[in-house]
């Protein structure tokens, strides 16, 4: 298969790109390195990189901005960053995609254990997360072409205790290569519509 | 207590109303009817009629407007009406609200059952009522003044088959005024973070 790993420079994106490496094609898009560019806020940067992928099949979002602020401090306008980005932004992925991908293709996004383990400061990435995963139960069943989709939940990483680990005090962290393989099974698997939660 | 039920002039808010009327003294707020009028879209709205109620004890809001269509229609523009309107309207009258309410007030949302039972052309509805529900767990362990916060996620009403019955085939109407009672115990107890599932 040829995969498109939108995030494959990050942390969660360079494990699943090593996972999946050995058995298929993987295309690796960053922001600014990998090997394509893609500002997912944009639908036209969006557009450009399905057209210059040409044919593949599925494609993996590990992407996504959400702003973290105490609730006293929220406005509008901070919960547009992770409404814009990391739900929107994903979501077009999926817009778009769908009328470039292969048939029987996938998408696989990425979502967050705060959905419904919440924190101090992390009432926008608790509203963005289980807004993604609604919209993956409500799309996958109205997608065309025999297309899948699923949402990884992912807890916090052991790679990113050493900035994160203050706010997630108490949270068992997981290694990037345990997430990795929910991407896997919901790449090469046949599921649609599911929240895989790597949480513990 | 004074309750005000933003959206009390609609199928649901009038059963809520209903419910609480004998015990509390009751706001209602319409788009064009009522006691008062708020356009949830307005933050300024929003504020405007806070100040007009003065000293209140509980918001219950049971409005929203969402974009119904087939997902291979859907665009980014057609999200956002959900998402400014349902989903960040329903925000802001907590954040705004937060500012006026007494000392260990409520707020109760909506959502609705399409969050994780969804249906065709329901994709932005999934999204949207996940997202409510998301914030409100995020949001009932950071809010101030010992207030507190839940959803009711209703299936559809009894009331509304007529309209809303071929898109909702299979799925088991509620009685408006037993959706009611999920407000009622959301005001009228003392859990916080809760999502009051009536959707059987």
């Amino acid at each position: 298969m040829k995969v498109i790993v939108v995030g494959g420079t990050g942390t969660i994106g360079t494990a699943v790109v090593k996972e999946l490496k050995p058995r298929h094609e993987v295309v690796v898009v960053g922001s600014h390195s990998g090997d394509l560019q893609c500002d997912i806020a944009s639908e036209e940067s969006i557009r450009q990189m399905y057209e210059k992928v040409g044919t593949f099949h599925a494609v993996v979002s590990t992407v996504g901005n959400v702003h973290f602020e105490e609730l006293a401090q929220m406005t509008p306008e901070k919960y547009k960053i992770g409404l814009d980005h990391k739900l929107m932004g994903q979501v077009n992925l999926v817009l778009i995609g769908t009328r470039y991908i292969q048939e029987a293709g996938s998408f696989t996004l990425t979502s967050g254990i705060l959905s419904h383990d919440p924190i101090r400061a992390g009432s926008s990435a608790s509203m963005v997360n289980s807004a993604i995963e609604g919209f993956v139960l409500g799309a996958a069943i109205e997608l065309p072409k025999k297309l899948r989709i699923n949402v990884v939940s992912p807890t916090v990483l052991q790679e990113s205790m050493d900035m994160f680990g203050p706010f997630f005090r108490g949270y068992e962290a997981v290694p990037a290569a345990r997430v990795a393989l929910a991407y896997s099974k919901s790449v090469e698997g046949l599921q649609t519509g599911c929240v895989y939660r790597v949480e513990s």
